[in-house]
């Protein structure tokens, strides 16, 4: 299992670990209860405020927490705990503790009361700050106010899924490019 | 440059080659004139219809053109043409003509008068169906209405954006994880 050292990360730079488009697993507590769904559909709408879209299944037992307390966390999960987040995407919060079953840590946040997930690379605590587009889309806009993001690797060895079974897992990172930059460019 | 070959490819499926979060190509046509941006803030919001929501900035070219003729087409690049892609990123359609500067072909599409990138691996024809969130959020949600992908090889070598001139390629491909998926289980 991983032990990651994390510290405080700019949340308006979260877009370095979530534009890659990995999976995640998103945290959850609303009354006594928490919760793991994994999750694939997200997207950077914003830098500052840092926000974030991600498509909520109306079936998951998630859905119902996360709009009724307004929060969650975004947890990035690497290579090496593959096997935990297919099952937790497998399962469901109604039948099972995610966290006791997968062996799993909930660690506190510091701006939420849904958990961290501690085996995770990052944790970013996330309010939920437009939900007109439920209804229509499950689409939750999020605002990330508090990123925590580990020391060590530089890069984590993320998750990618494909559907149907399969995943494509983060390759080779490069800076080999960067010289073709002009960041003054933006209107392409 | 890559040479593809191509067939149909069911709409309903793009998330297997989107899901996993790669940089695309965004080709546009309004008037006499054609374009493409890079893009790297996108999700997939519904299976059937087939929706992309796509994040374009308002300071872009394509923005406008994209607006307006209510169409684009969603190109996947692949690591060969990486230095074109971050050169397209980098220069403006205000200036150039970038199917030229870049010596890539425009491809007619089928169902839109967007231009097809016959250089990239994929190549989804998509119309704008909602524009209600451009206003807000700079969000356009597509149907892709016609899809083209090669016929090998079956896993792309995509291209995803960290920022700051970062990039990671896409790595391992599994299917090892497929034995834990229970497929009538969605409610996690």
């Amino acid at each position: 299992m991983p032990k990651y050292t994390k510290e405080d990360f700019p949340v308006d730079n979260v877009r370095r670990f979530l534009e890659p488009g990995p999976i995640v697993l998103v945290s959850s507590a609303y009354k006594s209860e928490t919760n793991i769904m994994t999750m694939g559909w997200h997207m950077i709408m914003e830098f500052q405020p840092s926000l974030i879209g991600c498509y909520v299944w109306t079936a998951n037992h998630s859905f119902e927490m996360i709009r009724k307390s307004r929060q969650c966390v975004i947890n990035i999960p690497t290579e090496d705990i593959a096997a935990k987040v297919v099952k937790i995407g497998n399962s469901s919060g109604r039948d099972i503790d995610k966290f006791a079953e997968f062996g799993l840590i909930p660690k506190p946040a510091t701006l939420v009361r849904a958990p961290l997930i501690d085996e995770c690379y990052a944790n970013f605590e996330c309010r939920l700050v437009d939900s007109s587009l439920i209804r229509k889309y499950n689409l939750f806009v999020f605002e990330v106010v508090k990123a925590h993001v580990a020391t060590s690797p530089k890069y984590p060895k993320t998750i990618h899924y494909r559907g149907d079974g399969e995943f494509m897992i983060s390759g080779e990172n490069t800076r080999r490019f960067r010289r073709l930059f002009r960041p003054e460019r933006l209107e392409n």
